[in-house]
């Protein structure tokens, strides 16, 4: 596909400095951390700084339901903010930052690809600027202080098999799902069964995405739920005392990184939160500043458009009070040939020959999934753009049926090579995207924030994923009227599904009918703000494995990194 | 005291541009990386560029055994460098990073105090530039290699039990000292028991603070020992194939941070190993920078000079090359009138009344402790000087006898006032450090490499603690065999004892006779390259107070930190 490595392309590209690269997009010193050449802090004194300034398009990047193997949004996300630079107009992209953990799992980096990249790759897919760290610190240390208040006399009365709050680690693994605490002696703390999640699926993750400002980072981390009293009366991290010190933790990263691509348009990374059981998100301060910093700004949102697209539209535009002018749907061929129903794509395995033979058949079998997706897109009011991202062994019919399908939906349409050609590659893109920003968008959500818990569930699942209707276990249906109860009726919710499928289930290609959702569990995320409902077995902690990429990774004669990507 | 508080103090302090610092010490912009504007990283290549330059005076800043509430031996440190600068002397400052977890604990921060402070003290006590959180997630990545190698298949047959490498957080949680991870189903790993360090005490951090280049920390790292197989033979990071990667997570930390006090003096911030089971000093990397940056390099090393200054002569200069010139003591009214044995000091308490009376015979009675800490430095062949810390409730005739106390063992001495002065009140002080720099030194270690493990245990217990002799539990007897015949027999020696008392028990205080020290168990810390002998109680992981620090700390109505200090 390209003669030249991802690393090789990322070490031979130019970066300018990143206070250049802000300077071009309007924000000054004044409000820029530098750390080191490349990297920068913005400070939130921007948002209010700027806000007489025009106002940028705004794009959403989502995408088909995806193969285990992605379909390459971040990557076309960065082609066409390079696109559009190409064509003459200033653009921004805000992503979210990739989890460290992963990194050293299945595979290397989520920093694009080819020629279509964000820089530094090894600081994107390592520490950055600590802002998951910060997370993961935050995070704990409420823990710590749950376990310790248990130990201390348990004043607020804390019943403990009711405390739902785990601990984080930034690594996957699998060892520390299911722990016991507390052990040894009486100075020890209090034996108590709990377990550890990724740090992308911390709450307070969550929490630091939909977060307006430094006050509202604060009143949302006192309002964390970690659990009740024996009066069955939810017990808050405020309860605690410690909303404060995991204010104080999190200050900085409350602040979004600005970095650029291969091409030097700026970034804006922040925040990571998990696609299924959480928002799937960027920031919401992360868009307030790039929407007055361009022309055009993009934002990625996790998965196909039923994750994170759905989020962004019912929960995040929510926060941030701004609304998209068009919708980026990423395809590829290959997802589209999975959506047949006649392969199966396994990670870490070579595709399956079939599927790589010159078949347009079976993309027009796997139609059904991308004409339901710009139909989600549409839903909401919102402009759709069909992306195709090209690979090299993609025949030129198969392209062709894209192209139809595509326009018989009326959607717009264009394929990208910017991978291999980075954003020249996609300047046809770029131009469809100016062109959909151009027509008038009634932008809505699903459902009203006014309607009952369950109302709502049933709208996504119905009017987004395409169900017949929604089955509630009893005992999620009397969480659901406790949550009610609890003044939680007015959150929206979160659907945590499998992204394999616009269904619950994995195995479901295509546009599945005749189909209802089972909520098998309820669960609040009261400091984020939202109801989440568990549909599915949701896996909050991965592993590594047999041979995990940690085992490659390493520094050569020369001390540089390898094996990253 | 001081009229303003520590934080008033800082928020009120002018800061140089961190750019600035470093030119003032010799060290351009091709060696830096910023971090804001007053942190800044220092690339490894400055020790190489800079090796033809002068030597600085090397001393190291010690102590004689401490109350618990400590002596001020940071802020000394400091003072001494801002008196240095104001009797016209380039000076430099070598200290350890404080760890974020008992910030949140019993008190707040380690940067100086008064007028003799490091800046930024927020940013030192947090995340700084997320070094800490690098040695956490290089610590607990390879934890996580090990229970996925377990639950793979245990191809190295590695003895379950055997496994000695626990995690780490950096958070005072007394909950994870003894855990149970690997729980639920045959999905979720191999069940066994565990428990979690704070970060301090990790080997990774002790191996970055002896590190001499990115080589180095991979060999070092790739030596850790994490337990054995079922043949008895020791399995290594190296054998996990772990080593690249947490060389790569920790590739940044290796660089020491640039920061600087109140009176804007460099400050090399670096690493901060535990003081009673690791080394407890500051990195080799950071004093060979600073070697070459300064007229007067200081490096503090922690606890008195039973603990870190005996690790730091022993252990740090034998890895270094480099030899001091001079050792500063740090003693208090406070500290002997507690050796008298008369007070019993409590953290969180006010001092036993009659301590705070004019009572010198309470300080001529507490003198055999600092007679010996001058003879333990003499000892090394470091001249002595010794720096009474003065606190405003302090008696003339007291100061005076602290003064002949010294002074009949032939010691440099001054009284220092720069908490309340800065580097005026420490000019005495800084006088009689360039003085002591003066005098000839016949540096020598304590024992030869070429000595038995107990032998060098026995060294250092009876020619530096003054014991009789060591008492080896068969265990640790069999364990020591156990480890010569593994090659380990040319490491130095570590010794896990109190730092409250010469002796491994806290309640002996002066300087005790007539005493054995008891080796209740040895380890072997490969990676960093030492064994040590545990005497007593070590606690690996603090917990957390009825209330602690982070129930205080905040954010004011400005979005100000309040409480940390």
């Amino acid at each position: 596909m390209t003669v030249l490595s991802d690393l090789e392309i990322a070490r031979a590209a130019h970066t300018d400095p990143i206070g250049e690269v802000a300077a071009r997009a309007g924000i000054g010193p004044e409000h820029l951390e530098l750390y080191g050449n490349d990297v920068a802090k913005i400070s939130l004194d921007a948002v209010t700084a700027h806000e007489d300034r025009p106002r940028a398009k705004y794009i959403v990047v989502t995408a088909i339901t995806p193969t285990p193997l992605g379909e390459g949004k971040t990557t076309t996300a960065v082609g066409i903010a390079q696109g559009l630079e190409r064509i003459g107009r200033r653009s921004m992209l805000a992503l979210r930052q990739p989890s460290m953990g992963p990194t050293f799992g299945i595979k290397g980096g989520a920093a694009g690809a080819g020629h279509s990249q964000v820089l530094p790759m090894e600081k994107l897919n390592l520490h950055l600027t600590g802002d998951f760290h910060a997370i993961t610190a935050a995070h704990n240390l409420l823990a710590a202080m749950i376990d310790n208040h248990l130990h201390q006399g348990n004043e607020l009365d804390i019943e403990p098999h009711s405390v739902s709050w785990r601990r984080v680690v930034d690594i996957n693994d699998r060892a520390l799902r299911n722990v016991i605490v507390g052990l040894g002696s009486r100075i020890d703390g209090v034996p108590r069964e709990t377990g550890f999640d990724i740090t992308a699926a911390s709450e307070v993750g969550v929490i630091l995405s939909l977060a307006t400002s430094l006050k509202d980072l604060r009143a949302r981390l006192g309002r964390i739920v970690i659990g009740y009293n024996r009066a069955k009366q939810p017990v808050t991290a405020e309860d605690l005392h410690a909303a404060g010190s995991m204010t104080v933790i999190l200050r900085d990263a409350l602040k979004p990184n600005l970095l650029q691509t291969t091409e030097n348009t700026p970034v804006l990374i922040h925040t990571g939160p998990f696609g299924n059981i959480a928002t799937g998100n960027s920031s919401v301060v992360a868009d307030q500043i790039g929407i007055t910093s361009s022309d055009y700004l993009l934002t990625e949102a996790g998965f196909g458009s039923d994750m994170g697209a759905e989020r962004f539209f019912n929960v995040k535009c929510r926060v941030s009070g701004l609304h998209p002018d068009a919708a980026v749907m990423v395809v590829t061929v290959r997802a589209l040939k999975t959506h047949s129903g006649r392969y199966t794509v396994v990670p870490g395995k070579p595709l399956p020959e079939g599927m790589t033979l010159d078949n347009p058949d079976d993309v027009w079998a796997g139609a059904p999934n991308l004409r339901r997706h710009i139909e989600i897109v549409r839903g909401f009011g919102v402009t759709p753009v069909v992306a195709l991202n090209l690979f090299p062994g993609d025949h030129d019919d198969e392209i062709d049926v894209v192209r139809r399908i595509a326009e018989e939906c009326g959607a717009h349409f264009a394929a990208s090579t910017h991978v291999v050609d980075g954003g020249a590659g996609a300047a046809e893109l770029a131009r469809a995207v100016v062109a959909a920003c151009q027509e008038p968008t009634r932008f809505r959500y699903t459902y009203r924030l006014e309607a009952s818990l369950a109302d709502k569930i049933e709208a996504v699942a119905t009017g987004v994923y395409g169900a017949d209707g929604i089955d509630i276990a009893p005992a999620a249906a009397k969480e659901l009227t406790h949550f009610q109860q609890l003044g939680y009726g007015h959150f929206p919710v979160v659907i945590a599904k499998t992204h394999l499928s616009l269904s619950h289930d994995a195995a479901l290609k295509g546009a599945p009918t005749g189909w209802r959702l089972p909520v098998r569990e309820v669960r609040a995320a009261v400091g984020a703000g939202y109801v989440y409902a568990i549909c599915g077995d949701m896996r909050t902690m991965p592993g590594l494995g047999r041979h995990p990429a940690a085992e490659r990774i390493d520094i050569d004669e020369n001390g540089e990194t390898v094996g990253l990507f």
